[in-house]
């Protein structure tokens, strides 16, 4: 794909969700719940969550793409997410991955074991994230044990690139990693998306919600577009909310307005590189 | 009643809140949790959240109303909603019901069956929400199928009219249906209340801090003057944040600022039509 | 120590945490479990937010304190709560409790035994669970039977004195009281302090955030400087949102946008007064 067909699908992705108001439902983290349902919604989506299985089930065959991500645990989870990830996978539905905190904990790494073989379509999270998703599932440019510290990384995005690639090809998806540039690969190209703000560091849930986001997008385009849409989206909306506020309260009411007001000319156009990977 | 005796209703309703902060429990999602809890307060009642069958107990035996929300249910919820409704019914103290996307899943469906015999003083639904649960209650009007997608209705307002009047004459209190133009009847009249934006259907949550919003008025008031008043004051503020603002993020924070500073007389004139059922 | 002294150490704990950015991991409710981690970040802290017995251990020992508010138990609470606990205490790492609705529950009051014997570091309520805490814990300056109304006090700061002063005896840390003039005590020097703003109520979560956030500077200073720099940073957020908005959608905002601007120097001249205990 050239740059401009990349920027016309963007383009497609953007409208095609504003006109059809398609549903992403969610397993997700009860931190940052209800800033996903609202991006989700601020881009033209529909929301709805869920915690049982067969909702899981449901939702996952009901929904044009589902947003599993795995932050706060509860019991119900170890069965809830394996299955709902295996319908996903035998529907051939796309769905979005968010391994949070991966390596904290046995059931998260259970849990996270099991969805090598269920190939998310889009895995979004953080460098150290990446590094040791990759690790667990044997992957080229893993790192054997999880540096990862809370929810947040310690690694830089590029040094997660291998990986990234490694696990786009494992899936036949594509791989976001979110840090200062944004990294998105299909596991042939790698785009590297510019904006975003500090910021986003400040609030809880701008990667969460960005998980949500690009489930919406993953009704409507391929694994690759809609990480690389919703990637573009947030960078964009993060920069603009920036020039108009300075701190994270006020900022992330910004965000969500700027996150409404984007058109799909302003996000195609959002700075972004292209490399063969 | 008279248009006037309503009006003199609701003026009391809203005064005795702001007077009393009288605190209205809830069992509820987790996705909107948060924005019910702000909206009960911006009104000027009190919150208070749980989970286990016993404080659903405790809550529904302390508060003046309660509020039961079926949005996001976890396992325990299989007995805590139906405890806690029952425990509200035999102590004859009101409670709101919003049967969230009803027809989702096994669970959801044996839990709002059981409502049937608890009868809920106010139910708070979309369309085609107050429909599908007509029918699982097999009441008049109501779909043998559910048509609920997700959280959304697909329904027009004016379709769930002789829905909503079946299931208030089989409660005996009061039903609300949330659309562009809003439906509130006791069965025997029905209010149609104006106002509202098109952004609360682009913030999650409008709905169910409905819902918490009427049982705090129902502290205080009848189920018919309580789901009318908090309809109202919702009409309200959503007209009057849109004013000042046209993006979700901030029309959220206008949309509590309203709810704040709307006066009694401001939300007994908001407009509403009345005819007989 | 000196007022003076006392300053310096506020100053201190406060340039720590913006410095090293140190992790204060959370077992919190689900009401206003995103405001915890926002008001978190927004002092500089990093956030985790878990449920599990095994993550609650993890957590607790990965981050330089940890925070526990019993606000909206379910089942897992009942084994994750006390081992959490129960681990902080042998590492000797400092956590915070905020024994939200103390005596409402027998599952609450179960939890709430047990962790006497834990010693929290700091304890973090309003008056009436100040008051019932001590009671449940059979301390000097108890109440028998927990006056408790869901969420808030019925009883004022200065009538909890006596029990604060002999929770922090027990504890051998520290003990503040929210009210319209906060109480901080060691047990041995009572210090009040003064701002913040009527809103403060009028929002869900100003004091369960407070308890997130004095986990933050807890991970940087004694259990008393700790919640003396967390109270103080709270009134002065709260009395300079409140000058610029008056109503509580704007208001939760604001006081997020004042935490994340307040200066260390200006922390430590918020108004204080000290007294022996």
């Amino acid at each position: 794909m050239t740059r401009k067909e990349i920027q016309a699908q963007i383009i497609q992705a953007v409208e095609a969700v504003k006109r059809t108001n398609p549903m992403a439902g969610s397993i997700t983290n009860m931190v940052t719940i209800n800033f996903v349902a609202n991006a989700q919604l601020a881009v033209g989506g529909s929301a709805a969550m869920v915690y049982l299985p067969e909702e899981g089930e449901i939702l996952a065959k009901a929904g044009g793409a589902t947003y599993i991500n795995v932050g706060t645990l509860l019991p119900i989870h170890e069965e809830a997410l394996p299955h709902t990830a295996k319908v996903l996978h035998e529907a051939k539905k796309p769905w979005v991955l968010d391994p949070v905190a991966v390596g904290i904990g046995s059931l998260r790494t259970r849990v996270l074991k099991q969805f090598k073989a269920y190939k998310p379509s889009v895995i979004r999270a953080n460098a150290s994230e990446i590094l040791a998703l990759a690790g667990l599932w044997e992957l080229e440019g893993g790192t054997e044990t999880s540096r990862v510290r809370g929810v947040d990384s310690t690694d830089s995005v590029n040094a997660a690139r291998s990986a990234a690639i490694a696990l786009a090809r494992w899936t036949g998806g594509a791989v976001a990693v979110s840090g200062e540039t944004d990294l998105v690969t299909d596991g042939h190209v790698v785009a590297y998306s510019y904006g975003g703000s500090h910021l986003m560091g400040k609030i809880t849930g701008a990667g969460c919600s960005l998980g949500g986001v690009i489930a919406v997008y993953a009704t409507v385009a391929s694994p690759f577009i809609a990480a690389l849409t919703g990637t573009a989206v947030y960078n964009l909306a993060g920069a603009r909310a920036e020039k108009k506020t300075s701190s994270p309260g006020s900022f992330q009411v910004q965000f969500l307005d700027e996150l409404y007001q984007a058109t799909a000319e302003d996000i195609a156009n959002n700075p972004f590189e292209l490399e063969i990977a």
